[in-house]
């Protein structure tokens, strides 16, 4: 494996040309860029940008560190060019309507028409919101992903998910949308808290567990590396994570069956999130936690190993990740919640849960009833 | 034309077998049923009705008239449904975001899944929110339009335009969306009041002049038995629209041009029902004069002669509908809202203008803008 990963490694870090991976959608396909200092390379983003308007969508952290740098990447020595942009207030709670509509008043006060490009600038959040913006205003407008959290670099960026919360509930509102492009600048994970650092590696944990072993065993030997934010490292995880999502979207676009499995821990993480208010808990913070009870789960039911328990336990912990809920959490809250998750099909609540050996799981609704009670009343206090 | 007229209206009026008109998109093709009491056949509907939740999406007008009639249509012999409603304050003034959330909350309060169907029960308010709300929900849901105006019927529910208005410009926030079936049940235009019949007929006539001249001329031989509510007249005058409709939908469905030709007078139009305040004039009675601004327009370009001036202006005001702005719209006020129009790309504003002999349109940016001027202040006192 140490190999593969020197090459890849190589790849990632030579500047003139981005490591690519493709996202595989037929006409709707697009490229993400991996590497260091590609803000500094204007035309890989300019050629994605369609008409002669932009509005980049940032928020009031990460506007301030680089929303300069990503207007002149899209102005230089391109005159034609008028950029825009919208500052929104940072954090999951604001992931909502009324900041939405912040989105589509600037846009229309802009007078930006259908051949305009959004752009956005940020994590999770911000790339959710501003897809679904792109999705809906004039009913569909170019747009970009340009993740600056490693939580948004290895998943939410790819794929084409967007949306907003509803206060019952996580992404109950949106669209599926695909970018333009992903470009991802390594070197802005620079400025990213080691919280934020931590958080989106709950994510890159998920991949190896449902589907990619030997990911998972690289992960196992290099977390330390990844926590000290060892750039070849950091780069690899990205690189794998971005491979893996996009061979299951390009597969399963629109979440029929096998991209439902990346949503492994999610729904006890959601949960958690809209029990604890959102942005208490950072939502990889939640799906870490997700992931330790859906594990725990599934070796009530008997369908993994005992070591595989002991494993995922280790590598959450070293990840500074939380492996059980909030004391706050009930088995009513939690239930509750769940009973509102998008899996719901006629009533059934469907699980991703790992079975047989590392690297495999399902998305299921035939399970025993009583491993879901044993799991949550194990991980409440109530 | 007289007898294919009445080989169409024995079709529409037998109630064994709807006349249908097919929307063609590839797997994403639905049929448009045209007839009398179709809602008292339980299975059309049925058949459409994806998993075994429905939610109602209707209006406080057209609630108290049907919806019990859909709801028995809907689980009639069919025990494992179960049907919800929402019911919405009546008028374009609540085509917007707080009244679109009111059906997320139910959708989401009742515990909806991605396996439930949404039906759009109303007029072309209810069918652009309806749909919208299903295009947005869990990021997407089946649903189906159950138009019950001349409007709705003609032309709104047909094409999958969903949205809301923005106080800035109409439908600016929005998807395109397609529904799994459109039922037109003639008989619910009997509660229809004369002003909306009306407004209806405005669209009936834009098909006559962009596109299909001898169905201009069988509505300038049969105005008068479409205004006194003909049931004949008026299945025929539903299904050549809607074939109209599904025609140019099926070649452009996202609107890169030819679709556009079925907004003609609707720039001008929409700028009056921005100027006036929502629900002020109907959306046909603005269209009606929107089209008499676009015709005198055309003739100022001149691409058409006048004989078909005078023949738009006869018609329309058969209709009883306007042909001039009202005295409240200033120059300003139609260029301010113009401005952020759909249809401006790059800056510059396109327009539908008829050009040719009756029957032809063209979608263009490439006009003396000084007939533009002239149509403006012809029309407006200021």
């Amino acid at each position: 494996m140490s190999l593969s990963v020197s090459a890849s490694t190589a790849t990632v870090l030579d500047k003139s040309s981005p490591t690519v991976v493709d996202v595989d959608l037929g006409n709707r396909s697009y490229p993400i860029y991996i590497g260091s200092a590609l803000l500094d390379q204007p035309l890989l983003l300019q050629r994605h940008v369609h008409g002669k308007r932009v509005l980049v969508v940032t928020n009031d952290t990460v506007g301030p560190l680089y929303l300069d740098k990503v207007v002149y990447a899209l102005t230089k020595d391109n005159p034609n060019i008028s950029v825009e942009h919208v500052i929104l207030p940072d954090g999951e709670k604001f992931k909502e309507m009324d900041t939405l509509m912040k989105v589509f008043d600037k846009a229309i006060e802009s007078r930006l028409d259908r051949k305009c490009t959004f752009v956005a600038l940020g994590g999770g959040v911000i790339g959710d919101m501003c897809g679904y913006a792109a999705a809906s205003f004039l009913r569909g407008v170019n747009f970009i992903q340009i993740p600056t959290t490693v939580m948004s670099q290895v998943d939410s960026s790819v794929g084409g998910k967007t949306g907003i919360n509803h206060r019952l509930g996580k992404n109950l509102i949106g669209a599926f949308y695909q970018p333009q492009c992903v470009l991802i600048d390594t070197d802005t994970l620079n400025t990213l808290p080691d919280r934020e650092l931590a958080s989106g590696l709950a994510e890159v944990i998920k991949y190896g567990l449902i589907r990619d072993a030997e990911f998972f065993k690289w992960q196992e030997k290099n977390m330390s590396a990844l926590m000290s934010r060892d750039a070849a490292a950091l780069a690899y995880a990205i690189k794998r994570s971005c491979e893996n999502k996009a061979e299951v979207v390009s597969l399963d676009e629109k979440e029929s069956g096998l991209r439902a499995t990346l949503n492994l821990g999610h729904t006890f993480g959601h949960a958690i999130e809209n029990g604890l208010g959102y942005g208490e808990w950072l939502h990889g913070e939640a799906v870490a936690a997700g992931i330790a009870m859906a594990v725990d789960m599934s070796y009530r039911l008997g369908w993994i190993d005992g070591s595989l328990v002991y494993r995922v336990d280790k590598i959450l912990k070293q990840g500074n990740l939380p492996t059980v809920p909030p004391d706050v959490m009930t088995v009513e809250m939690f239930k509750s919640v769940m009973a509102v998750d998008k899996k719901v099909a006629d009533g059934l609540l469907r699980l991703i849960l790992l079975k047989g050996p590392l690297g495999n799981c399902v998305f299921t609704g035939d399970y025993d009833k009583r491993a879901l009670e044993g799991t949550l009343h194990a991980f409440c206090g109530r």
